[in-house]
């Protein structure tokens, strides 16, 4: 048996970065990774330019006047003529701030008489309400680095550099099949030692989600001939190959002797509880991923497992999840020499400013109650006691997805 | 002013649920929002079925024997008879329980003995590695609400049911524009006293992943006719209608004006920081937000005002974000009479095992360089001095999406 480090990081070494990479406007690039960093042309902001609606002026002469002549007017986008000494420009959020100028009065501080405006402010200072030139972003900065996985802020942060378009890697595609006699497709009549096939359906939400281009071959019958032939057909096609079911150590499993005889596969028991059993090899050249066929082995050992060595291929740089450390709200009497992922839920007491995790009751069931109730795994080490009130690591749901 | 707590129940109490369902197949519902709860019309599991690869037994022989005769064989998918009596059966995980026995034995805790099996075990209870019919799911249960956005788990587990296809709401349609002369594209050459778009590629990365339709409009000029004109193009066409910049108190916005002429608005000063100015109205009976041009501000106001709204529209339950409580690694020295939405990222400490908080240095900053360099908002309460140590709000970008 490994230990989930060790299975981990064996997994983690085959991972090598797909080479297929594509250019993308960066309205379409949100969940892809940056195959270059981002370097930025141009300051931002490009000029100094005004945080507020109000006056620009030049702060020295607050200190002998208060009414003062209106010489221009700077609405956002135009180009400012310099600041005549003695008066004042009306300027507009994001205008540019004119020479001679050094601060900008807010519209509130400040009373129209006439042509003229009263400013009676003696505590104004340089500076002040004004962004400056390259303030936020320089020219030849690296704004964000190669491996970056894009969320909607990051394209609006590359945007504001006038990047319109990113080199990014191309999608890669996984292609599942779920194997066992026993599967019924959801919508056929339920028929006596049949379930339903589920893994199907969380791997057809779960795969887009992260980015990845789903090839969904559906539902292969336990027998070698036909596994070897859906084997081929995948590793045509994809990056990698990823079955449910069909990798225990039972008789019945056809997937391990037909991966093996169209490439490689080594098969183990991790030391960790759900998802147990996991396969990893080659078909042909393409890396092949057995997840487990109970749905809450198969949840765990993809999100746990094949979403990183997904991520890292993808050429994502920080696929790693980092813990939240909170204070179990459960006793954990029973320690077991396998790292045990279990489903709880974060609640919160507004009172003592506390956030707790609840345990879900039911641990041991092989469907996926748990993992809907819950908002993430708690993480109970190997020969561990937890008492209510020591601190966990949890990882919550949100942060895998 | 209002404070953020009125601003926001005022706006929520103006998100009516649409009325638009349709029926979609579970391979591709993932993010949308169910608009009926999910029944079980089945038992899971089934029957009663085996946990694991072993042998089914009654119990009550192991007290006498410890050699058993293989009677039958029962891979997942078959139908088992009943057990003779003395006897074990092979079985595989998945596979029913046959009648007359009560437990399964693990095949690594028994031998093969040619046709026989020795199994010497006098600590198996009856019940052991059997997963009872209906314990997880009973014919009638509710598993999943009305109102539940549906994440990759929920898929898996509502097909667990045998349920192919579920009742969700047509996605939102949001028409999206940007105004502000000062506006460059990305792509276009920089020109002084211009700044590129963001907002516009924020939204697009930002509306489609919370699940709704964009449509993307693109910029239109600071002038009251073609703000009229792309408003009421808008309107046919979208569930909600949404700006960004043009409602400050400046005279160069006209947005408030168009809309009023079009419908009605209601500007708002938010006692919020980033994000402060917030209009709401309608655009004939189209709803209409207006959120602030400034990049932080926007994305402050879109994922603290616009996002609930939205989902409560959308006909998503518990749309409402929940904090986690962690220690502040920073101090906030200088109190507000507005609450304070500051960009932070998590830093662990795994030898005293905290979760701790840092600040980016540069709040004030009016470009999205703290949203990508921060994993969520803190929240300082109005009129609050924050100690190094104290709990703080903490809510994640993650859990916002």
């Amino acid at each position: 048996m490994k230990s989930f480090d060790e299975a981990l990081s064996f997994l983690l070494a085959k991972a090598t970065v797909t080479p297929h990479t594509e250019s993308v406007v960066c309205a379409q690039a949100r969940g892809r990774v940056l195959a270059n960093p981002v370097i930025s042309s141009v300051n931002v902001p490009p000029y100094d330019n005004s945080q507020m609606d109000g006056y620009a002026i030049d702060v020295m002469d607050l200190t002998h006047e208060k009414v003062f002549d209106v010489s221009q007017r700077i609405p956002a986008g135009s180009l400012p003529t310099p600041l005549k000494i003695g008066t004042v420009a009306r300027i507009f959020t994001g205008a540019p701030i004119p020479e001679s100028a050094n601060a900008v009065i807010m519209q509130e501080q400040t009373e129209t008489l006439g042509d003229k405006v009263k400013i009676d402010d003696k505590t104004a200072r340089p500076g002040q309400n004004i962004r400056r030139k390259g303030e936020d972003i320089a020219i030849g900065d690296e704004i964000l680095a190669k491996g970056h996985r894009l969320r909607a802020q990051d394209l609006g942060y590359i945007s504001s550099i006038g990047i319109k378009e990113v080199e990014v890697y191309r999608p890669l595609k996984i292609a599942i099949f779920s194997t066992g006699d026993e599967l019924l497709e959801p919508g056929q009549t339920p028929e006596p030692a049949k379930i339903f096939n589920s893994n199907r359906y969380l791997l057809s939400g779960a795969i887009p989600q992260l980015g990845f281009e789903l090839i969904d071959m559906g539902r292969v019958e336990d027998d070698f001939d036909a596994t070897l032939s859906a084997l081929k057909k995948a590793e045509k096609q994809a990056d990698v190959v990823m079955t449910t079911g069909g990798v225990s150590v039972g008789e019945e499993d056809h997937v391990k002797s037909a991966v093996e005889a169209l490439g490689s596969l080594t098969l183990w028991q991790v030391k960790m509880k759900p998802g147990k059993p996991l396969a990893f090899g080659k078909v042909g050249e393409t890396p092949f991923i057995g997840l487990p066929g109970n749905p809450v082995s198969a949840f765990s050992a993809f999100y746990l497992f094949a979403r990183p060595f997904l991520l890292k291929m993808q050429g994502m740089a920080n696929f790693c999840l980092q813990p939240y450390w909170l204070a179990a709200d459960f006793n954990w009497t029973k320690p077991s020499f396998r790292r045990e992922f279990v489903r709880v839920k974060r609640v919160n007491d507004s009172d003592t400013k506390q956030t707790r995790l609840a345990l879900f009751s039911h641990q041991g069931s092989g469907v996926l109650t748990s993992t809907v109730w819950a908002d993430g795994f708690a993480v109970i080490p190997e020969d561990t006691v937890v008492n209510q009130g020591d601190l966990v690591a949890f990882y919550p749901f949100n942060d895998m997805i």
